[in-house]
This record gives C-alpha cells, structure tokens and sequence, in this order.
C-alpha cells in the first residue's frame, strides 16, 4: 500500500461481495480530522471508493453526490454498495456509509464510459492568476483544522485569517491554488476530496469562523484518465462562491482547473452555518 | 384532486406505509411528454412528492438529487422512499422510481426545518432584465416536445429556433421568463420541475437539436413557505448556462429568481449528448 496519508484514510477492507452489492469495512482513525469528525472530501472520497473497488465497476466517474447526516466517530464503519441500473454506457450506484448500527451517509455515484464528441467546448472561463511560485504558500498550523495540514494551499484572493489576501470581487469568493501534501498523482479519488476543500464560504465572507459543515456535496467530473495524467501531482487552481444564504444554510459553488487550463470538476454544496 | 395538468401528472396512490419506508404507485399517461419519455422535471417532482406524502416526512425540501437511468415507458410505475436518517433539525431520504422490476431512476431528497439567522446575503446577482410583459411569449406548437407547451416561456435571451433573440454573454447562456400554463401557485413540486425547464444548453450554444438528455440533476432550495406564498403564481425569472462540453456530455447551471427578485433555487445538471 502506498503510505500517503490520502491512501492510508481511504483504505477498505471487502467483507462480501456479490454481482450488484458490496460491503467494506473502513476504520476513521483520526486522519484528516476536521472540527467534528473527518472532514467531509475524505468522506466523499470514501463513498467513490466503494463503487471503484467493486469487481463490477464499469466506467470512470461522471457525478457523485454524498449528503452528510451525521459525523463519523474514530471507530469502524461499512460502506455499502450498490448497482441499481447499468445501461450501456453508464452505471448508476446507491452507497450508504453505517457507522453503530445508523446511516451516516447516503450517496449516489454514476460512472461512465465516454465516446468521443465531435463537438467539445468550454464555456466557463479559468481566471488570470499570478503562478503558483509567485503566492504565498498558506501556514496552516495552529489556525485551521488538522486536515488542512494534508493540503499545500496558496491564496490568490478571498483567503481568511491572519494571512488573508484582499477580496476581489464576491466578498464569498475564493482563488486559490492547491494539492496533496505531500505531493500525489491526481486520480479520480483525490480530485473528489479536493473539491471540497474550500472553506465554507461564510466564513469568507465574514472572515470569521463560525459552526458550519456541508450537509450535501455533488461534483461533476470533467476529467478523464488522460487528463489526470497530464496533471499529475501539480497544482490546481481552484475557485468558489457562495450564493444565497438564508436561514441557516447557504449554498456555494466552485471548479477546479488543472495546472494547464483544463476544466477538471465542478462541484456543488449546500452548507448548514449557525451566526 | 386540482385539475391542472401538473397535480394530475404528479399524482401517486399509497402501496404500503411503514414508519421509514413507503411505496407510492404511479401512471406515466404521456402528459408533459419529451422526446423519450417524460420530462425530467416531473419525474424529479414525483421523486420528490413520494417523500412530501410520507406521513413521517419533517420539514423541507433543502436538496434534490435525481439520477436517470431509463426513460419511463407509457404504463404504470413505483415510487420507493426510505427515511435513512433524522436528526434534530434535517431527514435523508433515499428514493428509487421502479418500473417493470428495473430501477429507473435513483434519487436522495434532504429536508430541512430551518432556523431564522442572523446573518442573510445574496451574493448572486439577477441580472437586469426588460418585465415580462415586453418580452414575446415563445410559442411552443410543433416546434417543441410536448411537455414545454406546459409552460408559458418568454425569451429574454439565449433561445433556441426560428424565434431565437439574439445570444448575450456565453453561446450557452439563456435568461426567460417562465411559469406553469395555466399559471398555478408556486410549490416546491413545481419549482423542482421548473428547475428542469431550461433547454440542454448544447442546443443553444450550436443552434441545433440533437440526441440530449439530463442524466443527473441536482436542485437546491432557497425557497421557504413565505417565499412561495409571495410568487404565488407569477412568472419567474430563470438563467442557465453551460460549463464545459466533453466526450459526450456536460454540465449547466442554473438559478430560477422570483418576481421580486429573491432567489429561490440554484440547479445544477449533467447532461448526454451525441454530436
């Protein structure tokens, strides 16, 4: 096993396997541990893995949503797959994350096996930033929770904290540049996780911590097996807003491009805030 | 039972009633017809309508995923919901369309009872826009599939066909005006089928039809009670836009505006193509 931090904390032990369900068994063992519980891109991360260690996983991932009903404990759990529908070119699974008897999560994945289009376009436009070597990498000792200590993050704009840049346009959005640390070769698990790795937005916008945590994720993948390739373990830029925030949630929205200028996800969360 | 179309299409007759789970049968009798089978914003509206019927259903709709798999065929169907987990304050629910022993489509539905906050902001911006009353209604005969003539649309810019304004911004964005027809008071069902209403962005950004379908869609609400008794059944004011075309699909965004300019849902979609 290859002993990154991302590797050990997504490990899944097969406890039985049939031709359309599956159960693992995980242990969270305090690694990327956010305030309550492990933070919540591991988790989702978690939830893929289910499906891509399945002996019937078919295709690579195109969307996975994961809704977050209750933070896991320093203690086992199961995640349990399953394939409700395959067509042709996609498979549609349902997981769920057990932890003491109770649901901790639910998630859907679709994965599919892209034909080429004749026809290709990107419409969302990746901002002009100043390269990586030419931000300051982000101190993330003592302030920020111990998970971020698995990331290397340089703030362009909309930081929080002591070290914060000015804020450019939204006064909720965020530029940043990041990867594993230490560095690992992009694949569809990391990516996952890292599109969460944004602050809750709130906290942007107030530049104050405040309770909040993502009660549900959905990330689109651009990105196919070529394309983390040509990534590989490098920076990504990455970029998100908040929306609306309204009586105790609010839902933010954010991308992330390869260090190249590709489009790689984007991706979707509602968060619960109390201030 | 309402005689408009909407209600009528969304209609379900309780199987079986446990505490967490239910079965709901339904009959797909070719009302609001796309292409293939339904419009998927009624099918998501009746994912969302067998947790709103659950007796033990709590609080609000906060997120809607829906994923589909097959197109419903002319005949009858179930609607399977499951309460995987409750907290204090949200429920996760769990639901499976079936029909002819398949799974057609998947779902998760989380509800919410919201708490006021001190803190509100909506840092997305509607854009300027000419009333509704200066802006042609499209008109939806021959032309379209079936289901959009229930719908009042009036394109503000970024349509599709002989009647097309001209694109403002990017070759995939749209702005309209839209509401049920016969107009009908504002509901979460409705909206959650509104948020299905903007056309597969493909065809506005190279101005053709072509094989299209939503494969994955995910709606978060802004909206609370107050808000829908405010809209009533006024037009809204939607926007949608695509991000990047790949392989044979894509991704969109869109948020639906009240009236009076509040924000009541953010959506977004993964779309096939072939072209």
């Amino acid at each position: 096993m290859s002993s990154h931090s991302l590797d050990r904390a997504l490990a899944l032990a097969p406890v039985t396997h049939a031709e359309t369900e599956a159960v693992f068994s995980g242990h969270y063992q305090g690694l990327y541990a956010n305030m309550i519980g492990p933070f919540g891109g591991l988790m989702a991360a978690t939830v893929l893995q289910g499906v891509l260690q399945h002996p019937s996983r078919r295709g690579d991932p195109l969307s996975v949503t994961v809704n977050f009903a209750s933070a896991l404990a320093d203690a086992p759990f199961e995640v349990r797959s399953q394939l409700a529908r395959a067509t042709r070119s996609t498979q549609h699974w349902q997981v769920s994350v057990m932890q003491n008897g109770q649901v901790a999560l639910t998630g859907t994945v679709m994965l599919a096996t892209r034909q080429d289009s004749s026809w290709e376009a990107t419409e969302l436009v990746m901002p002009a930033v100043p390269p990586v070597t030419e931000v300051p990498r982000l101190d993330t000792e003592g302030f920020f929770p111990p998970w971020l200590r698995h990331y290397a993050l340089h703030v362009v704009a909309g930081g929080i904290g002591p070290q914060t840049p000015p804020v450019t346009g939204r006064t909720s959005e965020s530029t940043l540049w990041v990867r594993d640390e230490p560095p690992r070769a992009l694949d569809f698990l990391s990516l996952l996780a890292l599109s969460d790795v944004f602050f809750p937005r709130v906290f942007v916008a107030r530049q104050q911590m405040m309770p909040a945590g993502t009660v549900t994720l959905t990330t689109y993948f651009h990105a196919d097996a070529e394309s983390l390739a040509r990534q590989g373990a490098r920076e990504l830029l990455g970029v998100a807003r908040g929306n609306r925030f309204h009586r105790g949630f609010f839902d933010q929205d954010a991308e992330l491009w390869s260090h190249d200028g590709e489009l790689l996800v984007t991706t979707h969360q509602v968060v619960y805030f109390k201030g």
